[in-house]
């Protein structure tokens, strides 16, 4: 290797530091995140109008990603009735349950870098001249 | 109001309890967020080639996500030489600083609630039959 050759370090941290590759996109799309976070607290499923309130989404925008979150495996569509109109419930598959966990894991890292610079800025603030 | 019309509270918490508003679209995007991490833990700046190392990204990628940072006033570019050889420095914005750590105060929260339904389900799991 040419002596004038980078090697691995890059400054502040190793190759890839940041990289953050467990951020799946999929689930890291806002609204995606926040549906399959309102199901991961409710683990006997939600109603179409639960998801709405709780994400604060359109009918339009909550439909187009649940298909997308179904297609993807990690969520479960039940039609069904409530009395006489009809109701839908979606719940975490297994699969989505672990995706989601995996990926709360990897924010958990993103977090923690950051909170490790915040500290070092509280530890050394730039003094006034 | 109707009686049979839900309140505001749906199943799981309030309304809008996981829309998580404050994930800023610019910042939200992995490979951007990948970049304001790296210069959040280096408050010096980075080279151009530090930061394609710490964040795993192409030449083309990079470039076009420093692009929409600078534009969006979270970041500085500085063109300058080191040695004969051009150099690119970048750098947070005092801007990027702070909604850098307003984003990150926001992912906290999807973490939080994340693990508070994982202790959920671990003190209480399902019991086989």
């Amino acid at each position: 290797m040419p002596a004038d050759k980078r090697d691995n370090g890059a400054r502040g941290g190793k190759r890839g530091t940041f990289a953050y590759e467990g951020l799946d996109r999929i689930i890291h799309e806002r609204a995606r995140l926040a549906i399959l976070s309102s199901l991961a607290a409710n683990e006997n499923g939600l109603t179409f109008n639960d998801l709405k309130d709780l994400c604060a989404l359109t009918d339009g925008n909550l439909s187009r990603q649940l298909q997308v979150l179904k297609e993807a495996d990690l969520l479960d569509i039940e039609k069904g009735t409530s009395g006489n109109r009809p109701q839908t419930i979606c719940r975490l598959t297994r699969t989505g349950r672990k995706r989601f966990l995996e990926y709360i894991a990897e924010l958990e890292r993103v977090v923690s870098n950051a909170a490790r610079t915040t500290d070092a800025t509280v530890a050394a603030p730039p003094r006034p001249a």
